[in-house]
């Protein structure tokens, strides 16, 4: 078993002065790093039955998206891009967020989630847990019922879950200071 | 068999006036198509000798992430994100390229690739073939030998493949009009 928070990289003062950004580049470019954290992902909604009755993984872009795709795939799910504005073509709702650093909107797809929906949320890190909420809104407005919201690596500090507080919440690598 | 090509939705004017836009929403929030098109896409580069001795998937953001991962899940491959400026937190080279609607820089991490890589290039879509030429240029500033560029799609009517005459190129989905 490899230690995944030790394939997580610091950087310091990115991407603004004072923020110690957790790097998962050397998680990813690792094909026995990447596929363990993977395997991990998966078993853990399934102990925690974030998995029960899902049909689609919601994701945030970017760095969301580098994780959902490979556990959409080993669990016969589709994929929900959630977009920064401007990006997805079709008509679409929003709800706007609070981030560690600044503020912006998240589009969902109108259509890509109705009412017989069970919905997996995923995204890399928990921090504020201010993306993670604008996830849940925008599923819920479409109708999709929320199983779980999954994380690689959550930031315990910053208490995001109490941002969460209506959702099961999880995370593989939980990072205390 | 799911014909994939029926899963892409167009989408006039976007994102901007006269630009017919494929949009891959309705192929990725289908379980069934998106497995398919994961599996097909790996089938293909096995059976055109791009994923010999491959260590790692390269693939553009945004769009290029949500199907690269699933396949190096699948194959047993690292992930390694290209990115537009200012997202990658560690030291990066970039390369400047034209898009089919304006230009911009690609980033990759100085350390994601180096002598003893063999990498399969990924994108979404093959339109003029400038965002696949720099992202090998990155690959082999690095050291890394390119096995293949791999599309899911490619309006073949642009000729985008001229753009990448030193490489193998297939795609999976051929728009012909």
């Amino acid at each position: 078993m490899t230690n995944l928070a030790d394939h997580l990289r610091t950087v310091r003062d990115f991407p603004r002065k004072g923020i110690l950004f957790y790097d998962i580049s050397p998680l990813l470019d690792d094909p026995v790093a990447f596929r363990e954290a993977v395997d991990s992902l998966c078993a853990r909604c399934e102990a925690n039955g974030f998995s029960r009755g899902v049909t689609k993984i919601c994701a945030v872009e970017a760095r969301g998206f580098l994780f959902a795709p490979a556990m959409a795939y080993r669990m016969g799910w589709g994929v929900v891009p959630i977009r920064k504005p401007g990006k997805l073509p079709w008509k679409t709702i929003h709800e706007t967020y609070d981030l560690e650093y600044g503020s912006s909107e998240l589009h969902v797809h109108a259509d890509a989630i109705g009412n017989e929906d069970t919905v997996l949320l995923f995204d890399d890190l928990l921090a504020t847990g201010g993306t993670a909420a604008a996830m849940a809104r925008l599923v819920r407005r479409l109708g999709g019922r929320i199983a779980g919201v999954q994380f690689l690596a959550e930031l315990t500090f910053l208490n995001g879950r109490k941002m969460l507080r209506d959702c099961p919440v999880d995370s593989l690598i939980r990072i205390d200071e």
